[in-house]
């Protein structure tokens, strides 16, 4: 299912696909059929590959939330299948669906998003430990781990002091970034707290950081730019529902190109 | 696909379908296609079908490991649903899928793994917190967070002193603990932490565990249904690969049901 050819895009070519995009918009193709609009009569297929059409030239990633897929069952991996075969092989396919197991399972996970679906990154939860994440690790492609999520929850534990005095989603990166480096593993950062984005880039100054939180979240691009925002890029900034329901009119994709341009104008003023 | 007629197998139905079985054998269908036995020419769901009909007298539980069915594609789906529907609608069937995500998601995946496949219980990680484990509650089902897994892993973060003493695992007990109760709620304790469940059982002495880890990962079955069971029986000892590829020949069928009668044995001596 892997995209014909096989690319290498791991971090100079991600780097240099921002600087040529101007961008660094990733859509998060969070397809709700129940949020479909009217014209495309449930085909959410259909909508994908227009939405993917109408934006493809303003960002430089794609970010598939397997939740909205799985709740369809069979008939919603074939849809996500077909979804990513139509992601142009310039664009990092990023595969969300928060894995991490033992390490057999991870590694069926890890077959099922990089050999069957031919995704180029896969989010996983650090809770398991090395051992649940490692498997994840394959030449070309990005493990993004779980760091400061944007929802309220993050509180709960990520952001509990332990014994030295850290954080539990600081002690996160310190140790998983040793597992790998700058230029296969990212970090997820919520677009909600953008001072921890802000203190979090001085101390992984080469790290890519994958932001969800903009638009229906409330996260702040303009603070999360400034902070993130490196000389590689560093940040792919994600934006799904205000992108994909911008309308429910038969000008869905056209209002979704206004919304991911309108995003991609203010990432390009900070990429310089 | 939910079986009919759906069933609340919560605490009390748990409790008295263990005492009747006179087990907390918990099966998990971990279905490596690549391992499964000759006669079966690679069918993974006539391999299910065959290896439930051959143990269900001697288990309470079924679990599905989703990343050994996802990394066969839709097929692979297809096998997972078919597979469900085979399981006796007495036994309760856990979606071991570890998911976990920002409110909206988790609520997808919660469609995808009750409404859709029919399960009665999923496991799940808590690093994202509260809002993203609520969705999973729902009237009659189990939320299994994981808390101390078999893994090697598990002393990366879940085992990491916080700075009140408690360990990153204790806490996530804590305040998970409030958020449901022992008749909706149950921890996924390793089979390699004996001592710990005993502390565990302790302060916890209602809640019911789901423990991996016996068999192709070491733990000690004796010790664990010692330190762990109760009143209500109160675990869900997890074997998969032991039973499940007991046998590379055409018995593995019946090698799978002496496997899971020998376990079966040592779980009756502690369940008085």
């Amino acid at each position: 299912m892997a995209s014909m050819p096989e690319m290498n895009k791991s971090g100079d070519y991600l780097a240099q696909f921002i600087r040529s995009q101007q961008t660094v918009l990733t859509i998060g193709l969070d397809t709700d059929v129940s949020k479909l609009p009217a014209v495309v009569r449930g085909d959410a297929l259909s909508f994908n590959k227009e939405i993917i059409d109408a934006t493809k030239d303003l960002c430089v990633a794609y970010k598939l939330n397997f939740a909205f897929y799985e709740s369809q069952g069979k008939q919603g991996w074939d849809i996500l299948e077909k979804t990513i075969t139509h992601i142009p092989s310039s664009h990092l396919i990023i595969a969300d669906a928060k894995r991490g197991d033992i390490g057999n399972t991870s590694e069926m996970y890890a077959k099922a998003v990089y050999d069957h679906l031919g995704c180029d990154a896969i989010t996983v939860n650090p809770y398991m430990g090395s051992d649940s994440v490692k498997p994840f690790y394959r030449e070309g492609k990005w493990v993004i781990i779980l760091a400061l999520t944007s929802n309220n929850g993050s509180v709960d534990f990520q952001q509990k002091e332990l014994s030295d005095g850290r954080k539990v989603y600081e002690e996160v990166m310190a140790s998983t970034s040793k597992w790998g480096s700058a230029d296969d593993t990212m970090y997820v950062i919520g677009a909600t707290h953008p001072d921890e984005l802000k203190k979090i880039r001085e101390n992984y100054p080469e790290h890519f950081f994958l932001v969800p939180g903009v638009g229906a979240q409330g996260g702040d691009l303009d603070a999360i730019c400034k902070a993130g925002i490196n000389h590689r890029g560093g940040l792919l900034i994600n934006a799904s529902r205000s992108i994909l329901f911008a309308s429910a009119g038969s000008d869905f994709a056209e209002k979704a190109r206004e919304e991911a341009a309108k995003l991609s104008e203010t990432m390009k003023s900070f990429l310089k």
